[in-house]
């Protein structure tokens, strides 16, 4: 039988914030966090608000004052402890607006640790706004409930990447490259072959695809390991969905899912 | 080592027809399929073109005539033969425009075989535009390859279609819920207990999840198993997509993924 697993009701507003969390604490919000609540969302006075700070769990709160440009949240309670997140690094060729707003929305929701945005030689792509992610990340974060951020990197050129990770002083973790019309393993296969380590990453090129180039630098760095994600022609945020929702479901890395198994009530 | 396995220089263009495909033969356009190429993209005559139905695999034209509202191809090769694709069915709650947009561009890449939209009570959208639908569903096949359209249903309620699934001539094949704060076990373990079938699907609710009813009418259809994506709350579109990429990624149903390791050139 299907029985919720968490009756708690949630406050309609949750927000990251960089501050310590206990019980008692009062918070201030800052500019932006003060205008959405007030002018967008024209909370009022005493409405509940959740908050989280990537290391203190999640907490119930109050708006104690909330005026236009600043406002504060007294705190009342723990709702949930600090739990385990996926260790998961998506490393992408940056792409236009709508895809790229996409990309950091959904990956974000399918819990990725951290973002970074590579250079390649057909990323058509000017400039990378970092900030902008940033931002885009913590709201998406916001919505789907999650216990932390993810890091958001500065753009570095793939051949720079590549030269940086072979000399990592933990040893070079698998990158795991997803490649199209190149002969590479499925990905559930690949995984399942590569011992699990601390960090998982997956490297998404451009909508064009790697270069000549850059297909062979792949090819040599023995820590690269090219993956097929079948035979149809993804979109690039579409590969790097599918590559972190693979990665999800089969690893052991995602306390969520040992949450959601051991949380079930043993009545079921 | 990494090879490219297919070195077929591909066309700039790919469509759609409803004709039947052999070597010399002249199709037809349609009135947009002919404004795209004439006023979108320019194209010149004599261009490569590619074409596939869905049944004749795909082949390779050129633009024998191209007016304003006609325009039609020779028929010059095939290069591919039909490959079997997957069999799977989506029915979703619909959403609000870029994020069906989105989610019926995703589907497609990952090889939806089948789009239902169903009426659930949390439902926030009023009229299902079936022809938009499958015009997207169309655009996005030509985009990434496949050689078949998805089907694209007429909506219907949830009631009502749990119902017609129980009196299925062929018996109800099983039907994989996505349900959010319930007891269910992770897709990829109810995937793996449940013998395939011909056909899976699975069902994603609205933004703003099942009612208690509808829940409790998914609970008592034995033929539903509910399946949960992790402890993260997921937008709509993106539990569609985590479904869709798990179940293909674990499935022996993507004839694709057998194809890119069956054409592995043995060289390698």
């Amino acid at each position: 039988m299907l029985t919720i697993m968490d009756q708690t009701p949630r406050p309609k507003f949750r927000l990251f914030v960089d501050t310590a969390l206990t019980a008692g604490a009062r918070v201030a919000l800052d500019h932006e966090q003060s205008h959405y609540l007030k002018n967008v969302m024209r909370a009022g006075k005493n409405a509940p608000v959740a908050l989280f700070n990537g290391r203190d769990g999640e907490w119930l709160g109050e708006l104690a004052a909330l005026g236009k440009h600043h406002g504060e949240v007294a705190i009342l309670r723990q709702m949930h402890g600090q739990r385990r997140e996926p260790n998961v690094r998506l490393i992408f060729a940056p792409l236009k607006k709508a895809r790229l707003d996409f990309l950091v929305e959904k990956s974000v929701e399918l819990g990725v640790s951290r973002l970074s945005p590579v250079i390649t030689r057909h990323t058509d792509v000017g400039r990378v706004n970092v900030a902008r992610l940033r931002a885009q990340a913590r709201e998406a974060a916001e919505q789907c409930e999650r216990l932390t951020l993810p890091t958001v990197d500065a753009p570095i050129a793939l051949a720079q990447l590549l030269d940086q990770w072979e000399r990592l002083p933990v040893g070079a973790p698998p990158l795991f490259a997803a490649v199209e019309r190149l002969s590479a393993p499925p990905i559930a296969q690949a995984l399942q072959n590569v011992a699990e380590v601390q960090e998982r990453a997956f490297l998404i090129g451009p909508e064009g695809g790697f270069s000549r180039d850059e297909v062979a630098l792949l090819d040599k760095a023995p820590f690269v390991f090219p993956v097929s994600l079948g035979p149809r022609i993804l979109r690039a945020e579409t590969a790097a969905l599918v590559a972190l929702a693979c990665h999800l479901m089969l690893s052991s890395g995602d306390a969520c899912i040992d949450d959601a198994t051991d949380n079930a009530p043993s009545s079921t």
